[in-house]
């Protein structure tokens, strides 16, 4: 993870003094427009404040951007947790033809998951494996569409792990839920934007009992990333009012299976037992020659 | 869809009056042990039968594949269906670091959702959308691991229609919550190996109501495919006892955004609802400026 | 119903004028300290306010209650929504020995059974059914315990009728859910104390869709009560942290026997087609001749 | 519980010899038609047979039941099992006015917590708190309407024990979900007629993991009798097509008490943990002077 944990309007903030006189009519206008910014071309910015389009990349680098493309990328990035769904649904560039929708979307999970997998830092990985492996307890909490991902993790870390425990399941509130964690137990907070406050409050919750919390979130400026011990993000980028969990759950398909490498014996004996029940009591079709 | 439905030991049956001597023999000892083959290469198989290495790469393309690769893939779609949990454990390659975990994984994920994009049929797609958006009633039902796909996609569909359920939810059974379904309905059966059983089963009854099929499997040789009058495919191939339901939900993210931008309008009255509901009962973070 | 829906409190108000100097210090202290009077005898009660045991006997006649046992009845009903769980532990008497607890719990919940046949007004208990059978679509919420209510009622429910949806179920939201109720609709609200404060927010935004709103509840002191079109109670008491739940289910068993009554060709005809896939499909067991 | 474990036909076997000939004539007629005797009277079946009422009078007597009508009670227990929904809607008493149904259901239910009362042995209850007290972990275990007890017994439990799991929960299997269970778990099966296959085959797959079975059923003839260490049985008549649940409800209310009477502390402290969350979280509605 080389990005900073800097956000953008902090960085202008701070190399605000060195900035030349055109360079600072850019940063004011920016830090009062930041959404509208996000969407403008170089060009049409500088035309806004009232300088020419190469003082406006010259602004990008002296912010240590490698181009002004890159900035705005962060504005987008940056603004993304404060869009409403109706103001992304306006957004959402149209797509004209349904084929061309199909090509669109899932070149988008692509690009998603290609973006993840050179942002994931291999030591916070290894460390979050590890931190499961030597928990005495799992939870793993999600809410809304969130919950398919915490679900879908519970569903295979169940296979491998004594104790795993997806929340909320049942009736009992995630509070009530949570009410023996300690701090030999880890929770694995699963949010993408919008952020649920709930989530946020468990995990701040597991944290006054000394858990430990990993964080599996779309970026670094995540509020799940102020509170949680180790992070991992995953691009959940998409161009309508879904967001995409697709490079998501690819990252937790990773986890799972790194989980499961050092556990490879337990797993093989604890199929073979089910090999037998799920024979027994005809849960899956038979093998059709 | 090119790939032709007939399944490789099927086309073996068809093409075997016109091999050689020398091919009729891989031809035997592939139906007996093709299980075993998936798994050889060219010069290993042609070993165990007695012939040279080029015979088994003629043998291929005499059968219409590009080539022994590609006979060989198509072994190991074939079988998919028939191993189970622990002969898939056992056939998983070691993944030695934990770094390259992450990068096998993902990238086996960016090449199912590749694969996955080249092998969808647009018409078919296009087809189902009309058909989603058309139905009186939509039912989504997902089984073991399917599940949080058929949440996913009932999550979002619910936002676009008004009669939206995915089966089954609360305490009644597959076939109590079916029991209304009718000619005006489709069904969105959702199915990945293991094949759950349970969900054939309820397929079937909801064409015994005479409601459209939707199929949402791995392949052209999964049961779905047969009952289905519409069947997407999407790939869910993974080097270890998880099944990857990424390329699965990289599709049916396309197949939410298809099925919005028909009814954009009553999404965006919708959300703004909903905005004004989620501000006022406090479920998202708010903006933090 | 012939509970006036004044609470006590009004009622002291009301009467405040005409009654006598030493009453009206009874009064004012039970204004100010209901929820201790609430626990006291009678004597305890005039030793505190300095009146005889008899003012206190004659305040209660005042007030209308034919004797104090009642007034102070009335009084542990009305601070019941205020207590805590942990107030309600403290106060909960001790059970000595087990065999003593079992009686004791069912017979509590025998008495609250009787007192809810009593309460039960036929004239709503009728209106009640005849509004779930001409509803368009059937929406039951209940959360925390509740949440069991609402999902035994639509178990049966969804056997009689064609649209019944319990909220929330899968992962939606309680008001994503709710985005389509319409005046057509119904919505049964199941909330017991302490009540959720959700549940009623809910039912509040379905009333400004005009959907018709049905409460059942504890008691006339309510929350749901004020915004229920009918309302239907049933006693929960039960001397420890449990609500019970049983004269509540009870009465829902009417309500479902109610509703079947005006349905039986309909039910019949559902569970013929059922009984034949619940035995294709092996779902209980066999004849055990 | 003093009622044999034999049932009806097992005790006209094993009398047969001494029964006089008319008797005999009785014997076979029940044998073969027990279905039919169960809702006739003594005077029809004398009729039917072809011998005097007072005849049948003295073969109930013959028995060892105290009359006929103790006789024909059994019969309708035994046969309950084995009559499908639609039987049971065929013989339902037609209930004619709404505020019958009323009274008649929940005075049923009036009946059935009485009868659960009298027929509970204290030992057994005493022996089931002390059981699931002791436990390393508590399943619980209940399918379709039984869902809700199963619920409603870990909600409470949740508060008071460690270690709680309701199963199924979340999207694996009921078997996945007990893939740990061992000698020092105890698993509380709930099944109702007519009573769920799944839930007898896992509980005799905890059976074989050496689990402590604790059943909560209908009656001494429900097949869970059979596999459990202990059972609890509460009466769940209903002259319809639902099965109360009433008393079954009770049963486990006085369960719970009892259990947390044994950790009064514990779930004291518990709750004055969850009144801060709550209280900060806005979870339930606060106190409304």
């Amino acid at each position: 993870m080389k990005e900073s944990s800097l956000n953008i309007l902090n960085r202008i903030q701070l190399n605000y003094k060195k900035l030349s006189k055109g360079q600072r009519l850019i940063a004011d206008y920016i830090i009062n427009n930041y959404d509208k910014v996000a969407f403008m071309t170089a060009s049409k910015l500088g035309e806004k404040v009232g300088v020419s389009e190469s003082t406006v990349v010259r602004f990008a680098t002296a912010l240590g951007y490698g181009g002004y493309p890159k900035l705005q990328k962060e504005l987008q990035e940056f603004i993304k947790t404060k869009l409403t769904t109706v103001q992304r649904l306006e957004l959402s560039s149209d797509y004209n033809d349904e084929e061309d929708i199909l090509k669109k979307v899932m070149k988008a999970d692509v690009e998603n998951i290609k973006k993840t997998i050179e942002e994931t830092d291999a030591y916070v990985f290894q460390s979050v494996t590890d931190i499961i492996l030597e928990a005495k307890k799992v939870y793993i909490l999600g809410l809304r569409s969130s919950t398919v991902l915490a679900e879908y993790l519970g569903f295979y870390l169940n296979f491998i792990l004594d104790d795993v425990s997806v929340v909320p399941s049942g009736i009992n509130d995630v509070f009530d839920q949570l009410i023996n964690i300690d701090e030999k137990d880890v929770i694995i907070g699963i949010s993408f934007p919008r952020y649920s406050k709930k989530t946020l409050e468990a995990l701040k919750y597991a944290k006054t009992k000394r858990a430990a919390i990993i964080g599996i979130t779309d970026s670094n400026y995540s509020p799940i990333k102020e509170i949680a011990d180790f992070t991992l993000t995953a691009r959940s980028n998409m161009a309508s009012f879904v967001d995409s969990l697709v490079a998501p759950m690819s990252l937790i398909n990773a986890l799972i299976v790194g989980v499961s490498m050092k556990e490879k014996d337990k797993i093989t004996s604890t199929f073979k037992t089910l090999e037998n029940i799920w024979n027994e009591y005809d849960i899956y079709l038979k093998n059709r020659d």
